[in-house]
């Protein structure tokens, strides 16, 4: 049977694009894997969580392994509520909907608000999953380029206004990363934030902020989108994955309630109540701001490292970005197809991710990669970059020709 | 700001029904919750989860709380179909895909199969939250009343038959519960199975088979359409939400690749490895069969002081099912409205799920009402069909008039 005709138009049209998961390296065991964006697991805080999981089944029993009932997960929007006040955002006039990490906020958002006549604003380069969940709706994305400042709110200007003088649709949503964002690790200055306010206002679209590494910041805390926003037109979503771990998928999003309801109607998982009351037992009862204050010494040491091993292995013309925070720095290697180079730096015991899986148009990151230093120690890290200097340096060899010429 | 300009069209129109959750009564806490499509508390295998949790997180430690990498929670989908051969599906030609409970899955089919151009076809009464989540694609949910012998697949045969003939558009999808089938209890006869096949066949639709209550028959396993399923039309949906816990969210749903893969792509909540690992490691360690030979027995047993209650106090003029399996019966208490009725019977200290929530023309319902045997305990199931059969007596006298004459 021709099973592809039950697909509806707008589902087969996506299936142009590439399957989820394309981007992971094929890393062997014993790779360095400098592609992992997965917190450190020495600070996954395993042992904490079992305790809180064996606390949680003994008081609750089997509430919260039923649909609905359990006090404690009951609490978990509240203690998020909390949080998002400790970052300087007022949550009484909006609603947050607890989500399956931010992936699934993502999700939401798009399948409610998206369509194929939609348009959508990204990052070049962005968060490859929410660039892959955006191409499951519609093909009309486009891209703004991202310099040291962040996204070029200027071009993005540019782009609203030559829109509406030609009478094409405007936007829907602008998708960004604004604080030590994925994949570069670039933060956007505060004066940029205010002009991508202003221009959400003027050109009426909502900005969707992923936050998900804004807790991570090695100096200082930036303003979030969200705090700066007087009318309404952000969507900001948070995430734990970062912070606590991946695998507990708690992500959440906080918007206006007419948004957040439409949301919370397509959320067909149902919620994750077992998880759930876990994480609210542990937001309660631990001391997140030692935990914090923790984590940020400890990836602000792995960067430190990281950007030590680089300046002192890799070839003089190739540059980086020094992250203020988050997880993951950018490479740009003049000369070389970093997508070519994998499999050579998977031999070599090392992995990236290479720059096109983070573009909308590939060829606009195929001399880049992302290095994660959230992962590896800081060993592996040095032995990492090490082994990834020597990489590049015997693919320019092998291409022989210009790019060897310039080393 | 208007924010409903920002959703498309299709989720405007969705917005018409009535949102998730209109249907759960408002039951006080000291309720007979005869409501509660929940397993029995006793029943959830609280201790024997929680000594499991444990485990996986001292052998994986930080691996299942990660995205990927835990081992336990990469044999899930293996366990999953081992239990398929256990109800006798072949499972060599077909994919399957973990969702979060089967909820998710009926989802992940709608999302990818339905346009407000399509149409589904329901049982009626069917479970309304798979009613819900179609009604989120397109209001073409067509509907083929139940009896005795389950769907009446001569009427559908009728209704498959008109449309072809006025080149009206053909249902992509029957969803139906063939076995104690949520709301009725009802069971789909073998010859109706076949029959059902056959016009799948012939039509060129997909069956989405819902089978979370098969493991719990009473009498005989009932045949699965997926195992009467010879060239391809079934979806089948498994869901572990009623044999071990529901808010563990571990579903599945099992069919040709091609839509499998597409259902995988669509799937943005990623998965949720540490719960996946638990499940995994309680099916591979537990005694499964005798689990359910345990279970059998206990639900038949409810079953079976429901039926004594019922004989017993309702006015003679009630009817219900016998279910040979699952959680669930249906009443008819004719000339009563049992959404009018029910704050009296809240008030009165029981609950049930009204029938025109289940029903794609609310009316059809409208004398009927769900029972669930499943939750509470023998005592209360027959202090609760006393609670509710003086309620129906005494919302008769009250509405004076035909029905009262009737007792």
């Amino acid at each position: 049977m021709q099973y592809r005709q039950f697909l509806t138009d707008a589902v087969r049209a996506s299936l142009q694009y590439e399957a989820p998961g394309g981007w992971i390296p094929a890393a062997p065991p014993a790779c360095i894997r400098l592609h992992s964006g997965y917190p450190a697991p020495a600070l996954v805080p395993v042992d904490h969580l079992a305790r809180t999981m064996a606390d949680v089944l003994e008081r609750e029993r089997d509430l919260p392994l039923q649909y609905l009932g359990s006090p404690s997960a009951a609490r978990l929007r509240g203690c998020i509520e909390h949080l998002m006040s400790g970052r300087g955002i007022d949550v009484s006039h909006d609603a947050t909907l607890v989500t399956s990490g931010s992936a699934e906020a993502i999700d939401l958002i798009s399948r409610t608000c998206l369509d194929s006549a939609s348009v959508v604003v990204v990052e070049s380069p962005t968060y490859m999953e929410a660039l892959e969940t955006f191409h499951n709706y519609t093909d009309q994305v486009l891209c703004i380029p991202v310099d040291g400042q962040g996204l070029r709110t200027d071009l993005f200007e540019h782009l609203l206004v030559h829109r509406q003088s030609r009478q094409l649709p405007l936007p829907k949503l602008l998708y960004t990363i604004p604080s030590f964002h994925n994949p570069t690790g670039i933060t956007l200055s505060l004066e940029r934030r205010n002009h991508l306010l202003q221009l959400a206002r003027r050109f009426r679209f909502l900005i969707v902020e992923d936050d998900a590494y804004g807790e991570l910041y090695f100096e200082k805390r930036p303003t979030t989108l969200k705090e700066l926003d007087l009318e309404g037109n952000v969507l900001y979503l948070g995430s734990l994955s970062k912070v606590i771990a991946p695998g507990l998928r708690i992500g959440w999003v906080t918007g206006p309630s007419t948004l957040i309801s439409t949301f919370d109607r397509f959320k067909k998982d149902l919620g994750h109540p077992l998880v759930e009351a876990v994480v609210a037992r542990y937001l309660a009862l631990g001391d997140w701001n030692q935990r914090m204050t923790h984590l940020r010494g400890a990836y602000r040491r792995r960067r430190d490292v990281l950007q030590g091993a680089l300046a002192q292995y890799m070839p003089g013309d190739v540059t980086w970005v020094n992250p203020e925070g988050g997880y993951f720095t950018w490479l740009h290697v003049p000369g070389v197809n970093t997508l070519s180079m994998l499999p050579r730096a998977l031999a070599a015991g090392v992995s990236y991710v290479a720059g096109e899986h983070f573009c909308v148009n590939p060829k606009d990151g195929a001399q880049n990669l992302r290095l994660s230093f959230s992962y590896v120690d800081e060993e592996d890290l040095v032995r990492g970059v090490q082994l990834l200097s020597d990489v590049i340096r015997a693919t320019r060899s092998a291409d022989g020709s210009a790019a060897s010429g310039r080393l």
